[in-house]
């Protein structure tokens, strides 16, 4: 088979250069286009420089349409204006789209499933391979463990992160909660401090930690009786970010029209 | 329903008075034998004192099938020896068998699970509830993930511990191999030192600590690029063993004659 | 040198047994007399047997000028009014005192202190080794590293403690503020919830966990410009303090009249 | 004071285009020159660009002469032979030379020492902040728990690491044999694998882990009698040894002649 010829929008941002590090990376996988907003000043300049590589001859370029005529998919974590404008043109030129654009409202999301009745897209608001199986085993384990064992989350964060918890931290205490059947938002734990009191029986605690550069790291903890049970992801750097979308282009290419998240691309559906 | 009437076999040993106490511990139990060795000098002795408890009148005795009369249940961590000795009159009073003890050998497995026809026997190298659901999650995640993630297993115990890797450790290799559809023995990579060259591909990696009192700590690590996700279970004290004998003994409890196994207590065979 | 002959104040409780328990396990120390308090349903009961351990022959006693007369010292880790009753006859019979009570007001620390002329006395909040040794070492990274290094301190106690952060991570956060030269009160950051804003610099953040039977972790996180250096202390049971109490007692033996703390008793002092 | 004027060497390298992003990170560092292999096919070439930095004007070139007369210093992370030939331009030019090239060999070393007379040199096989500290930590712990602290080693680096354990971990190896007054390779535990009996005690153990990208976690653990106490160091990229590189440079500017270490740098003497 040859080469999945991929096109990375918003390829001079911090993410789309670490996208064509990654498909530089990556066997099976060549750049075909780098897309950026078409008033930019990098219009022009070469896609390799500007990720710190040797000059590859791929110029950024404002113009979609024609550089997806020789490609066949789009690695697109860019601004939900730029992702909503890229989506048609993608469809219709049959591209596997791989969404990882956050902060899309509903009407957004609408946008994105109105066209894979046709087309193939890959959407999930966290690329990571590790956050997505992390999830998929916290509901499992939320669900095999009796209330015994209560429920901890920690993150840890670069000092500029200005929310607590993070959405990686809440998006794994809904797996929890899912696991246990019942509501997140009723049994949270949040912002430990003073006198609280003994735990509250069935909640899920979240504490937070903010300092230097830490990429990102999480552990779920199930704390039992004379037992701790930790689950924990650690991101070394955003390419994990780039690597998972890049699995997931790979993934869905050649796949028939539809929805697809991490969750289809990891195989979790059928593991679990 | 009434409570589960439990004898605790070697009731004078340091993983029987664990018992007696996890069994004070839990609702819907309580102790109504104390087995020991027959010739043994604490024959007599209270078994509440020994463990460190008020005194609760139930009295050490060699006779099994005499306090069998009045009960539901045997928890056995003992000697193959003293195990197989039991068998034959747990099977005999409809006691159920829960089956701790370690070192047993295929025939004594044999006669084991030559009662199990009639009677009701849950048996596990590792009682602990959190190990084997470890156990699991690993085994699914090393099917899940691609082999660009290495696996390596790191342990700690105790400083007077005389072989490594851990028992657990190597259980915990083998579930990752069945993930991977390999041989563990043919892709371990043990007892790093020197110029070890780079990591052979596939490879399950074993590391181990030695010092201080550890009761135990396991981890699980799958390397990828960029990302680690690491799972771990930290045993604080060896009472977990005692409560999930008992969690073993209260799930059994009125079970259909069966072998049944700590997958089978917690469920993980309809959960994964 | 013959053994240390030491009381075990409070013999009854979850903290004396331990202590009991720790004497047996100490060379160089022997248990000279167990205390309770007079009226004590245990009175007359063997202290060995309370322990978990073979009858010993030294009965709970509610009359320490008795049992000091064949003494050497007092390990004391009581309730304020018990350990300041045990002061004076400490002192006048020339015991070691060493006293790990917590909640004392000034007064009861007036009253300790104003015997240390003539008599030993070593006091701590906290007997672990451990922690006293890494409160030292977290006075002088704080003072080692520059700004840029974001102090954070995380903790995991049971579910059943009911203030947060614990006073050890206080403690700790105390010493890292010396080591800064700056009041841990302006430059706290605690329960982090919600939108925060980017992280102040120069505070010192604190994160709380609960769960299961955690005996008391703490870590102090020193994050900065893509790298961490993290200080943890992890107690695996009560035993520490016991264990630090021997040492404190093992070590005052001898030493003149005044009032020592953990410090001392480590050396800390010397070494930093 | 002006900006201290920094040459990099090997500046088309992995680790000469961290310094050069660290220099422009860094208050206080302007980049004055960009050293090269003079036959490399890089001269010429922009050093911002190779760095994936906008172009800062810097061409590549290999007359360390000609740009040493506008410079103050000269960062050398090269290999043996090229740290050798700049050590007596950068002499006779006062600049300070900062030195993390590994694998010199005494006579190296000697020539070295030799122009600290007349210029100032830092010196360290690694440049880590956290990792020189983390050094000095180790020792005095050591120092300050008695032999029932066991010690053991830790260390995790990436899956293309050939040796084990890492040279880092027996420096730390070295502060804590130098700390209790032992000889390392007389208390040495590496590779355990099998039957190994019991910790013998007074042993330093080391375990290896290796795995994806990891850039370099270590952890020195003190496990003794029912707690722990582990001191850890954790580098999230190869920048840090650039960042600890400026640090130094920093620090010499303007200091007498001489020989210093990154204990100078962090003020580890003092402070200890």
């Amino acid at each position: 088979m040859p080469d999945m010829r991929l096109i990375v929008a918003g390829a001079g941002g911090r993410m789309g250069r670490a996208l064509v590090r990654a498909i530089t990376e990556t066997d099976g996988a060549e750049l075909a286009g780098a897309l950026e907003a078409p008033g930019s000043e990098l219009i022009g300049k070469d896609s390799g420089m500007l990720a710190g590589l040797p000059a590859n001859g791929v110029k950024l370029s404002g113009d979609l349409w024609a550089m997806s005529e020789q490609a066949d998919g789009i690695l697109d974590f860019t601004v939900p204006a730029a992702t909503i404008a890229n989506v048609a043109i993608a469809a219709e030129r049959g591209l596997v789209h791989v969404v990882g654009t956050t902060g899309l409202c509903a009407s957004d999301d609408a946008v994105i499933k109105s066209v894979t009745k046709r087309a193939v897209v890959v959407q999930s608001g966290n690329m990571s391979l590790g956050v997505n199986l992390l999830s998929a085993l916290v509901k499992r384990v939320a669900q095999a463990l009796d209330p015994s064992f209560d429920i901890e989350i920690l993150e840890m964060h670069h000092k500029n992160k200005v929310d607590a918890p993070s959405g990686t931290a809440l998006m794994l205490g809904r797996a929890a909660a899912a696991g246990r059947g019942i509501e997140l938002e009723e049994h949270s734990a949040r912002g430990r401090d003073g006198v609280t009191g003994a735990r509250r029986p069935g909640d899920i605690g979240f504490a937070s930690l903010r300092g230097g550069t830490a990429a990102g790291d999480h552990s779920v903890i199930f704390a039992g009786p004379s037992e701790r049970l930790v689950l924990s992801h650690q991101a070394e750097d955003r390419m994990i970010f780039a690597h998972g979308a890049l699995k997931a282009a790979l993934w869905a290419h050649g796949k028939p029209p539809g929805y697809y998240t991490m969750d289809d691309v990891l195989g979790l559906k059928d593991l679990f």
